[in-house]
């Protein structure tokens, strides 16, 4: 059971976006912090941007800040707004002959709904435990910590 | 969120294994039924043989059949024999510099154990509401269905 690298690296960004606290953080710099090509990066951020989890501000002073306080952002809002509530499993392709019959995609939905609730018990600010190590310079202070 | 393909064939076999009582199943009925490559297959059928959760018998008058009745045999144990209980998302690869101070590991744990909590209730007896559709031959009667 595994969420989507999209979805795994958008939970990175939120994490080093908040330990930032009010700082807008440059894309270079999450790119380097969260080991994320930046390429990729910039979809999972264009995404996080429209579904209203982070702010993006452009020019000089711009950058990526959080659009809520970490604390009112939940895990569970994120994973479904990155991962979207699909299908846990494919009946589709190829198509599977008893699917009519199959009460398995109603039974996995009930563990993906348990799933959901479970983390929308934690917010973004429940994530980091010690969030002051990731001031700036954040590279050289990654390696420090290691 | 998904279950590998792996996983998600491995309950396609089972629902056609159990649907059909004790009678043993080839594995090239399985194939055409459930519609999975026959290579796959044998790779799936020899992974659920070895953790328990069917029975193989070679020879005439072999085939597949269920080890346990299907009233006894959870969901969620066949995800977890067969999808493992392997993280959730991937901190290691690329190495993620938060992992030490971050737990989100931690948190998707609790999502997982919801999600399996919630897949224990079921057994593989659950997850057909027609089981008599299925007698041989499977793909004529497949059809005739739809």
């Amino acid at each position: 059971m595994r969420l989507t690298k999209f979805t795994d690296n958008s939970l990175r960004v939120i994490i080093y976006v908040s330990a930032n606290g009010d700082r807008k953080v440059n894309i270079s710099e999450i790119a380097d912090a969260c080991v994320i090509p930046r390429n990729h990066l910039t979809k999972v951020i264009h995404t996080m941007a429209t579904k209203g989890l982070i702010t993006t501000t452009r020019g000089k002073g711009g950058g990526v800040s959080m659009a809520r306080p970490p604390d009112q952002l939940k895990v569970g809002e994120i994973i479904r707004a990155m991962e979207g509530v699909e299908e846990i499993i494919n009946c589709e392709t190829p198509k599977c002959p008893m699917a009519r019959l199959c009460e398995l995609r109603s039974i996995l939905h009930k563990g993906q709904n348990a799933f959901f609730a479970a983390m929308d018990e934690y917010t973004v600010a429940d994530l980091i435990n010690q969030p002051k190590i990731f001031s700036k310079p954040p590279v050289a202070k990654m390696q420090k910590a290691r």
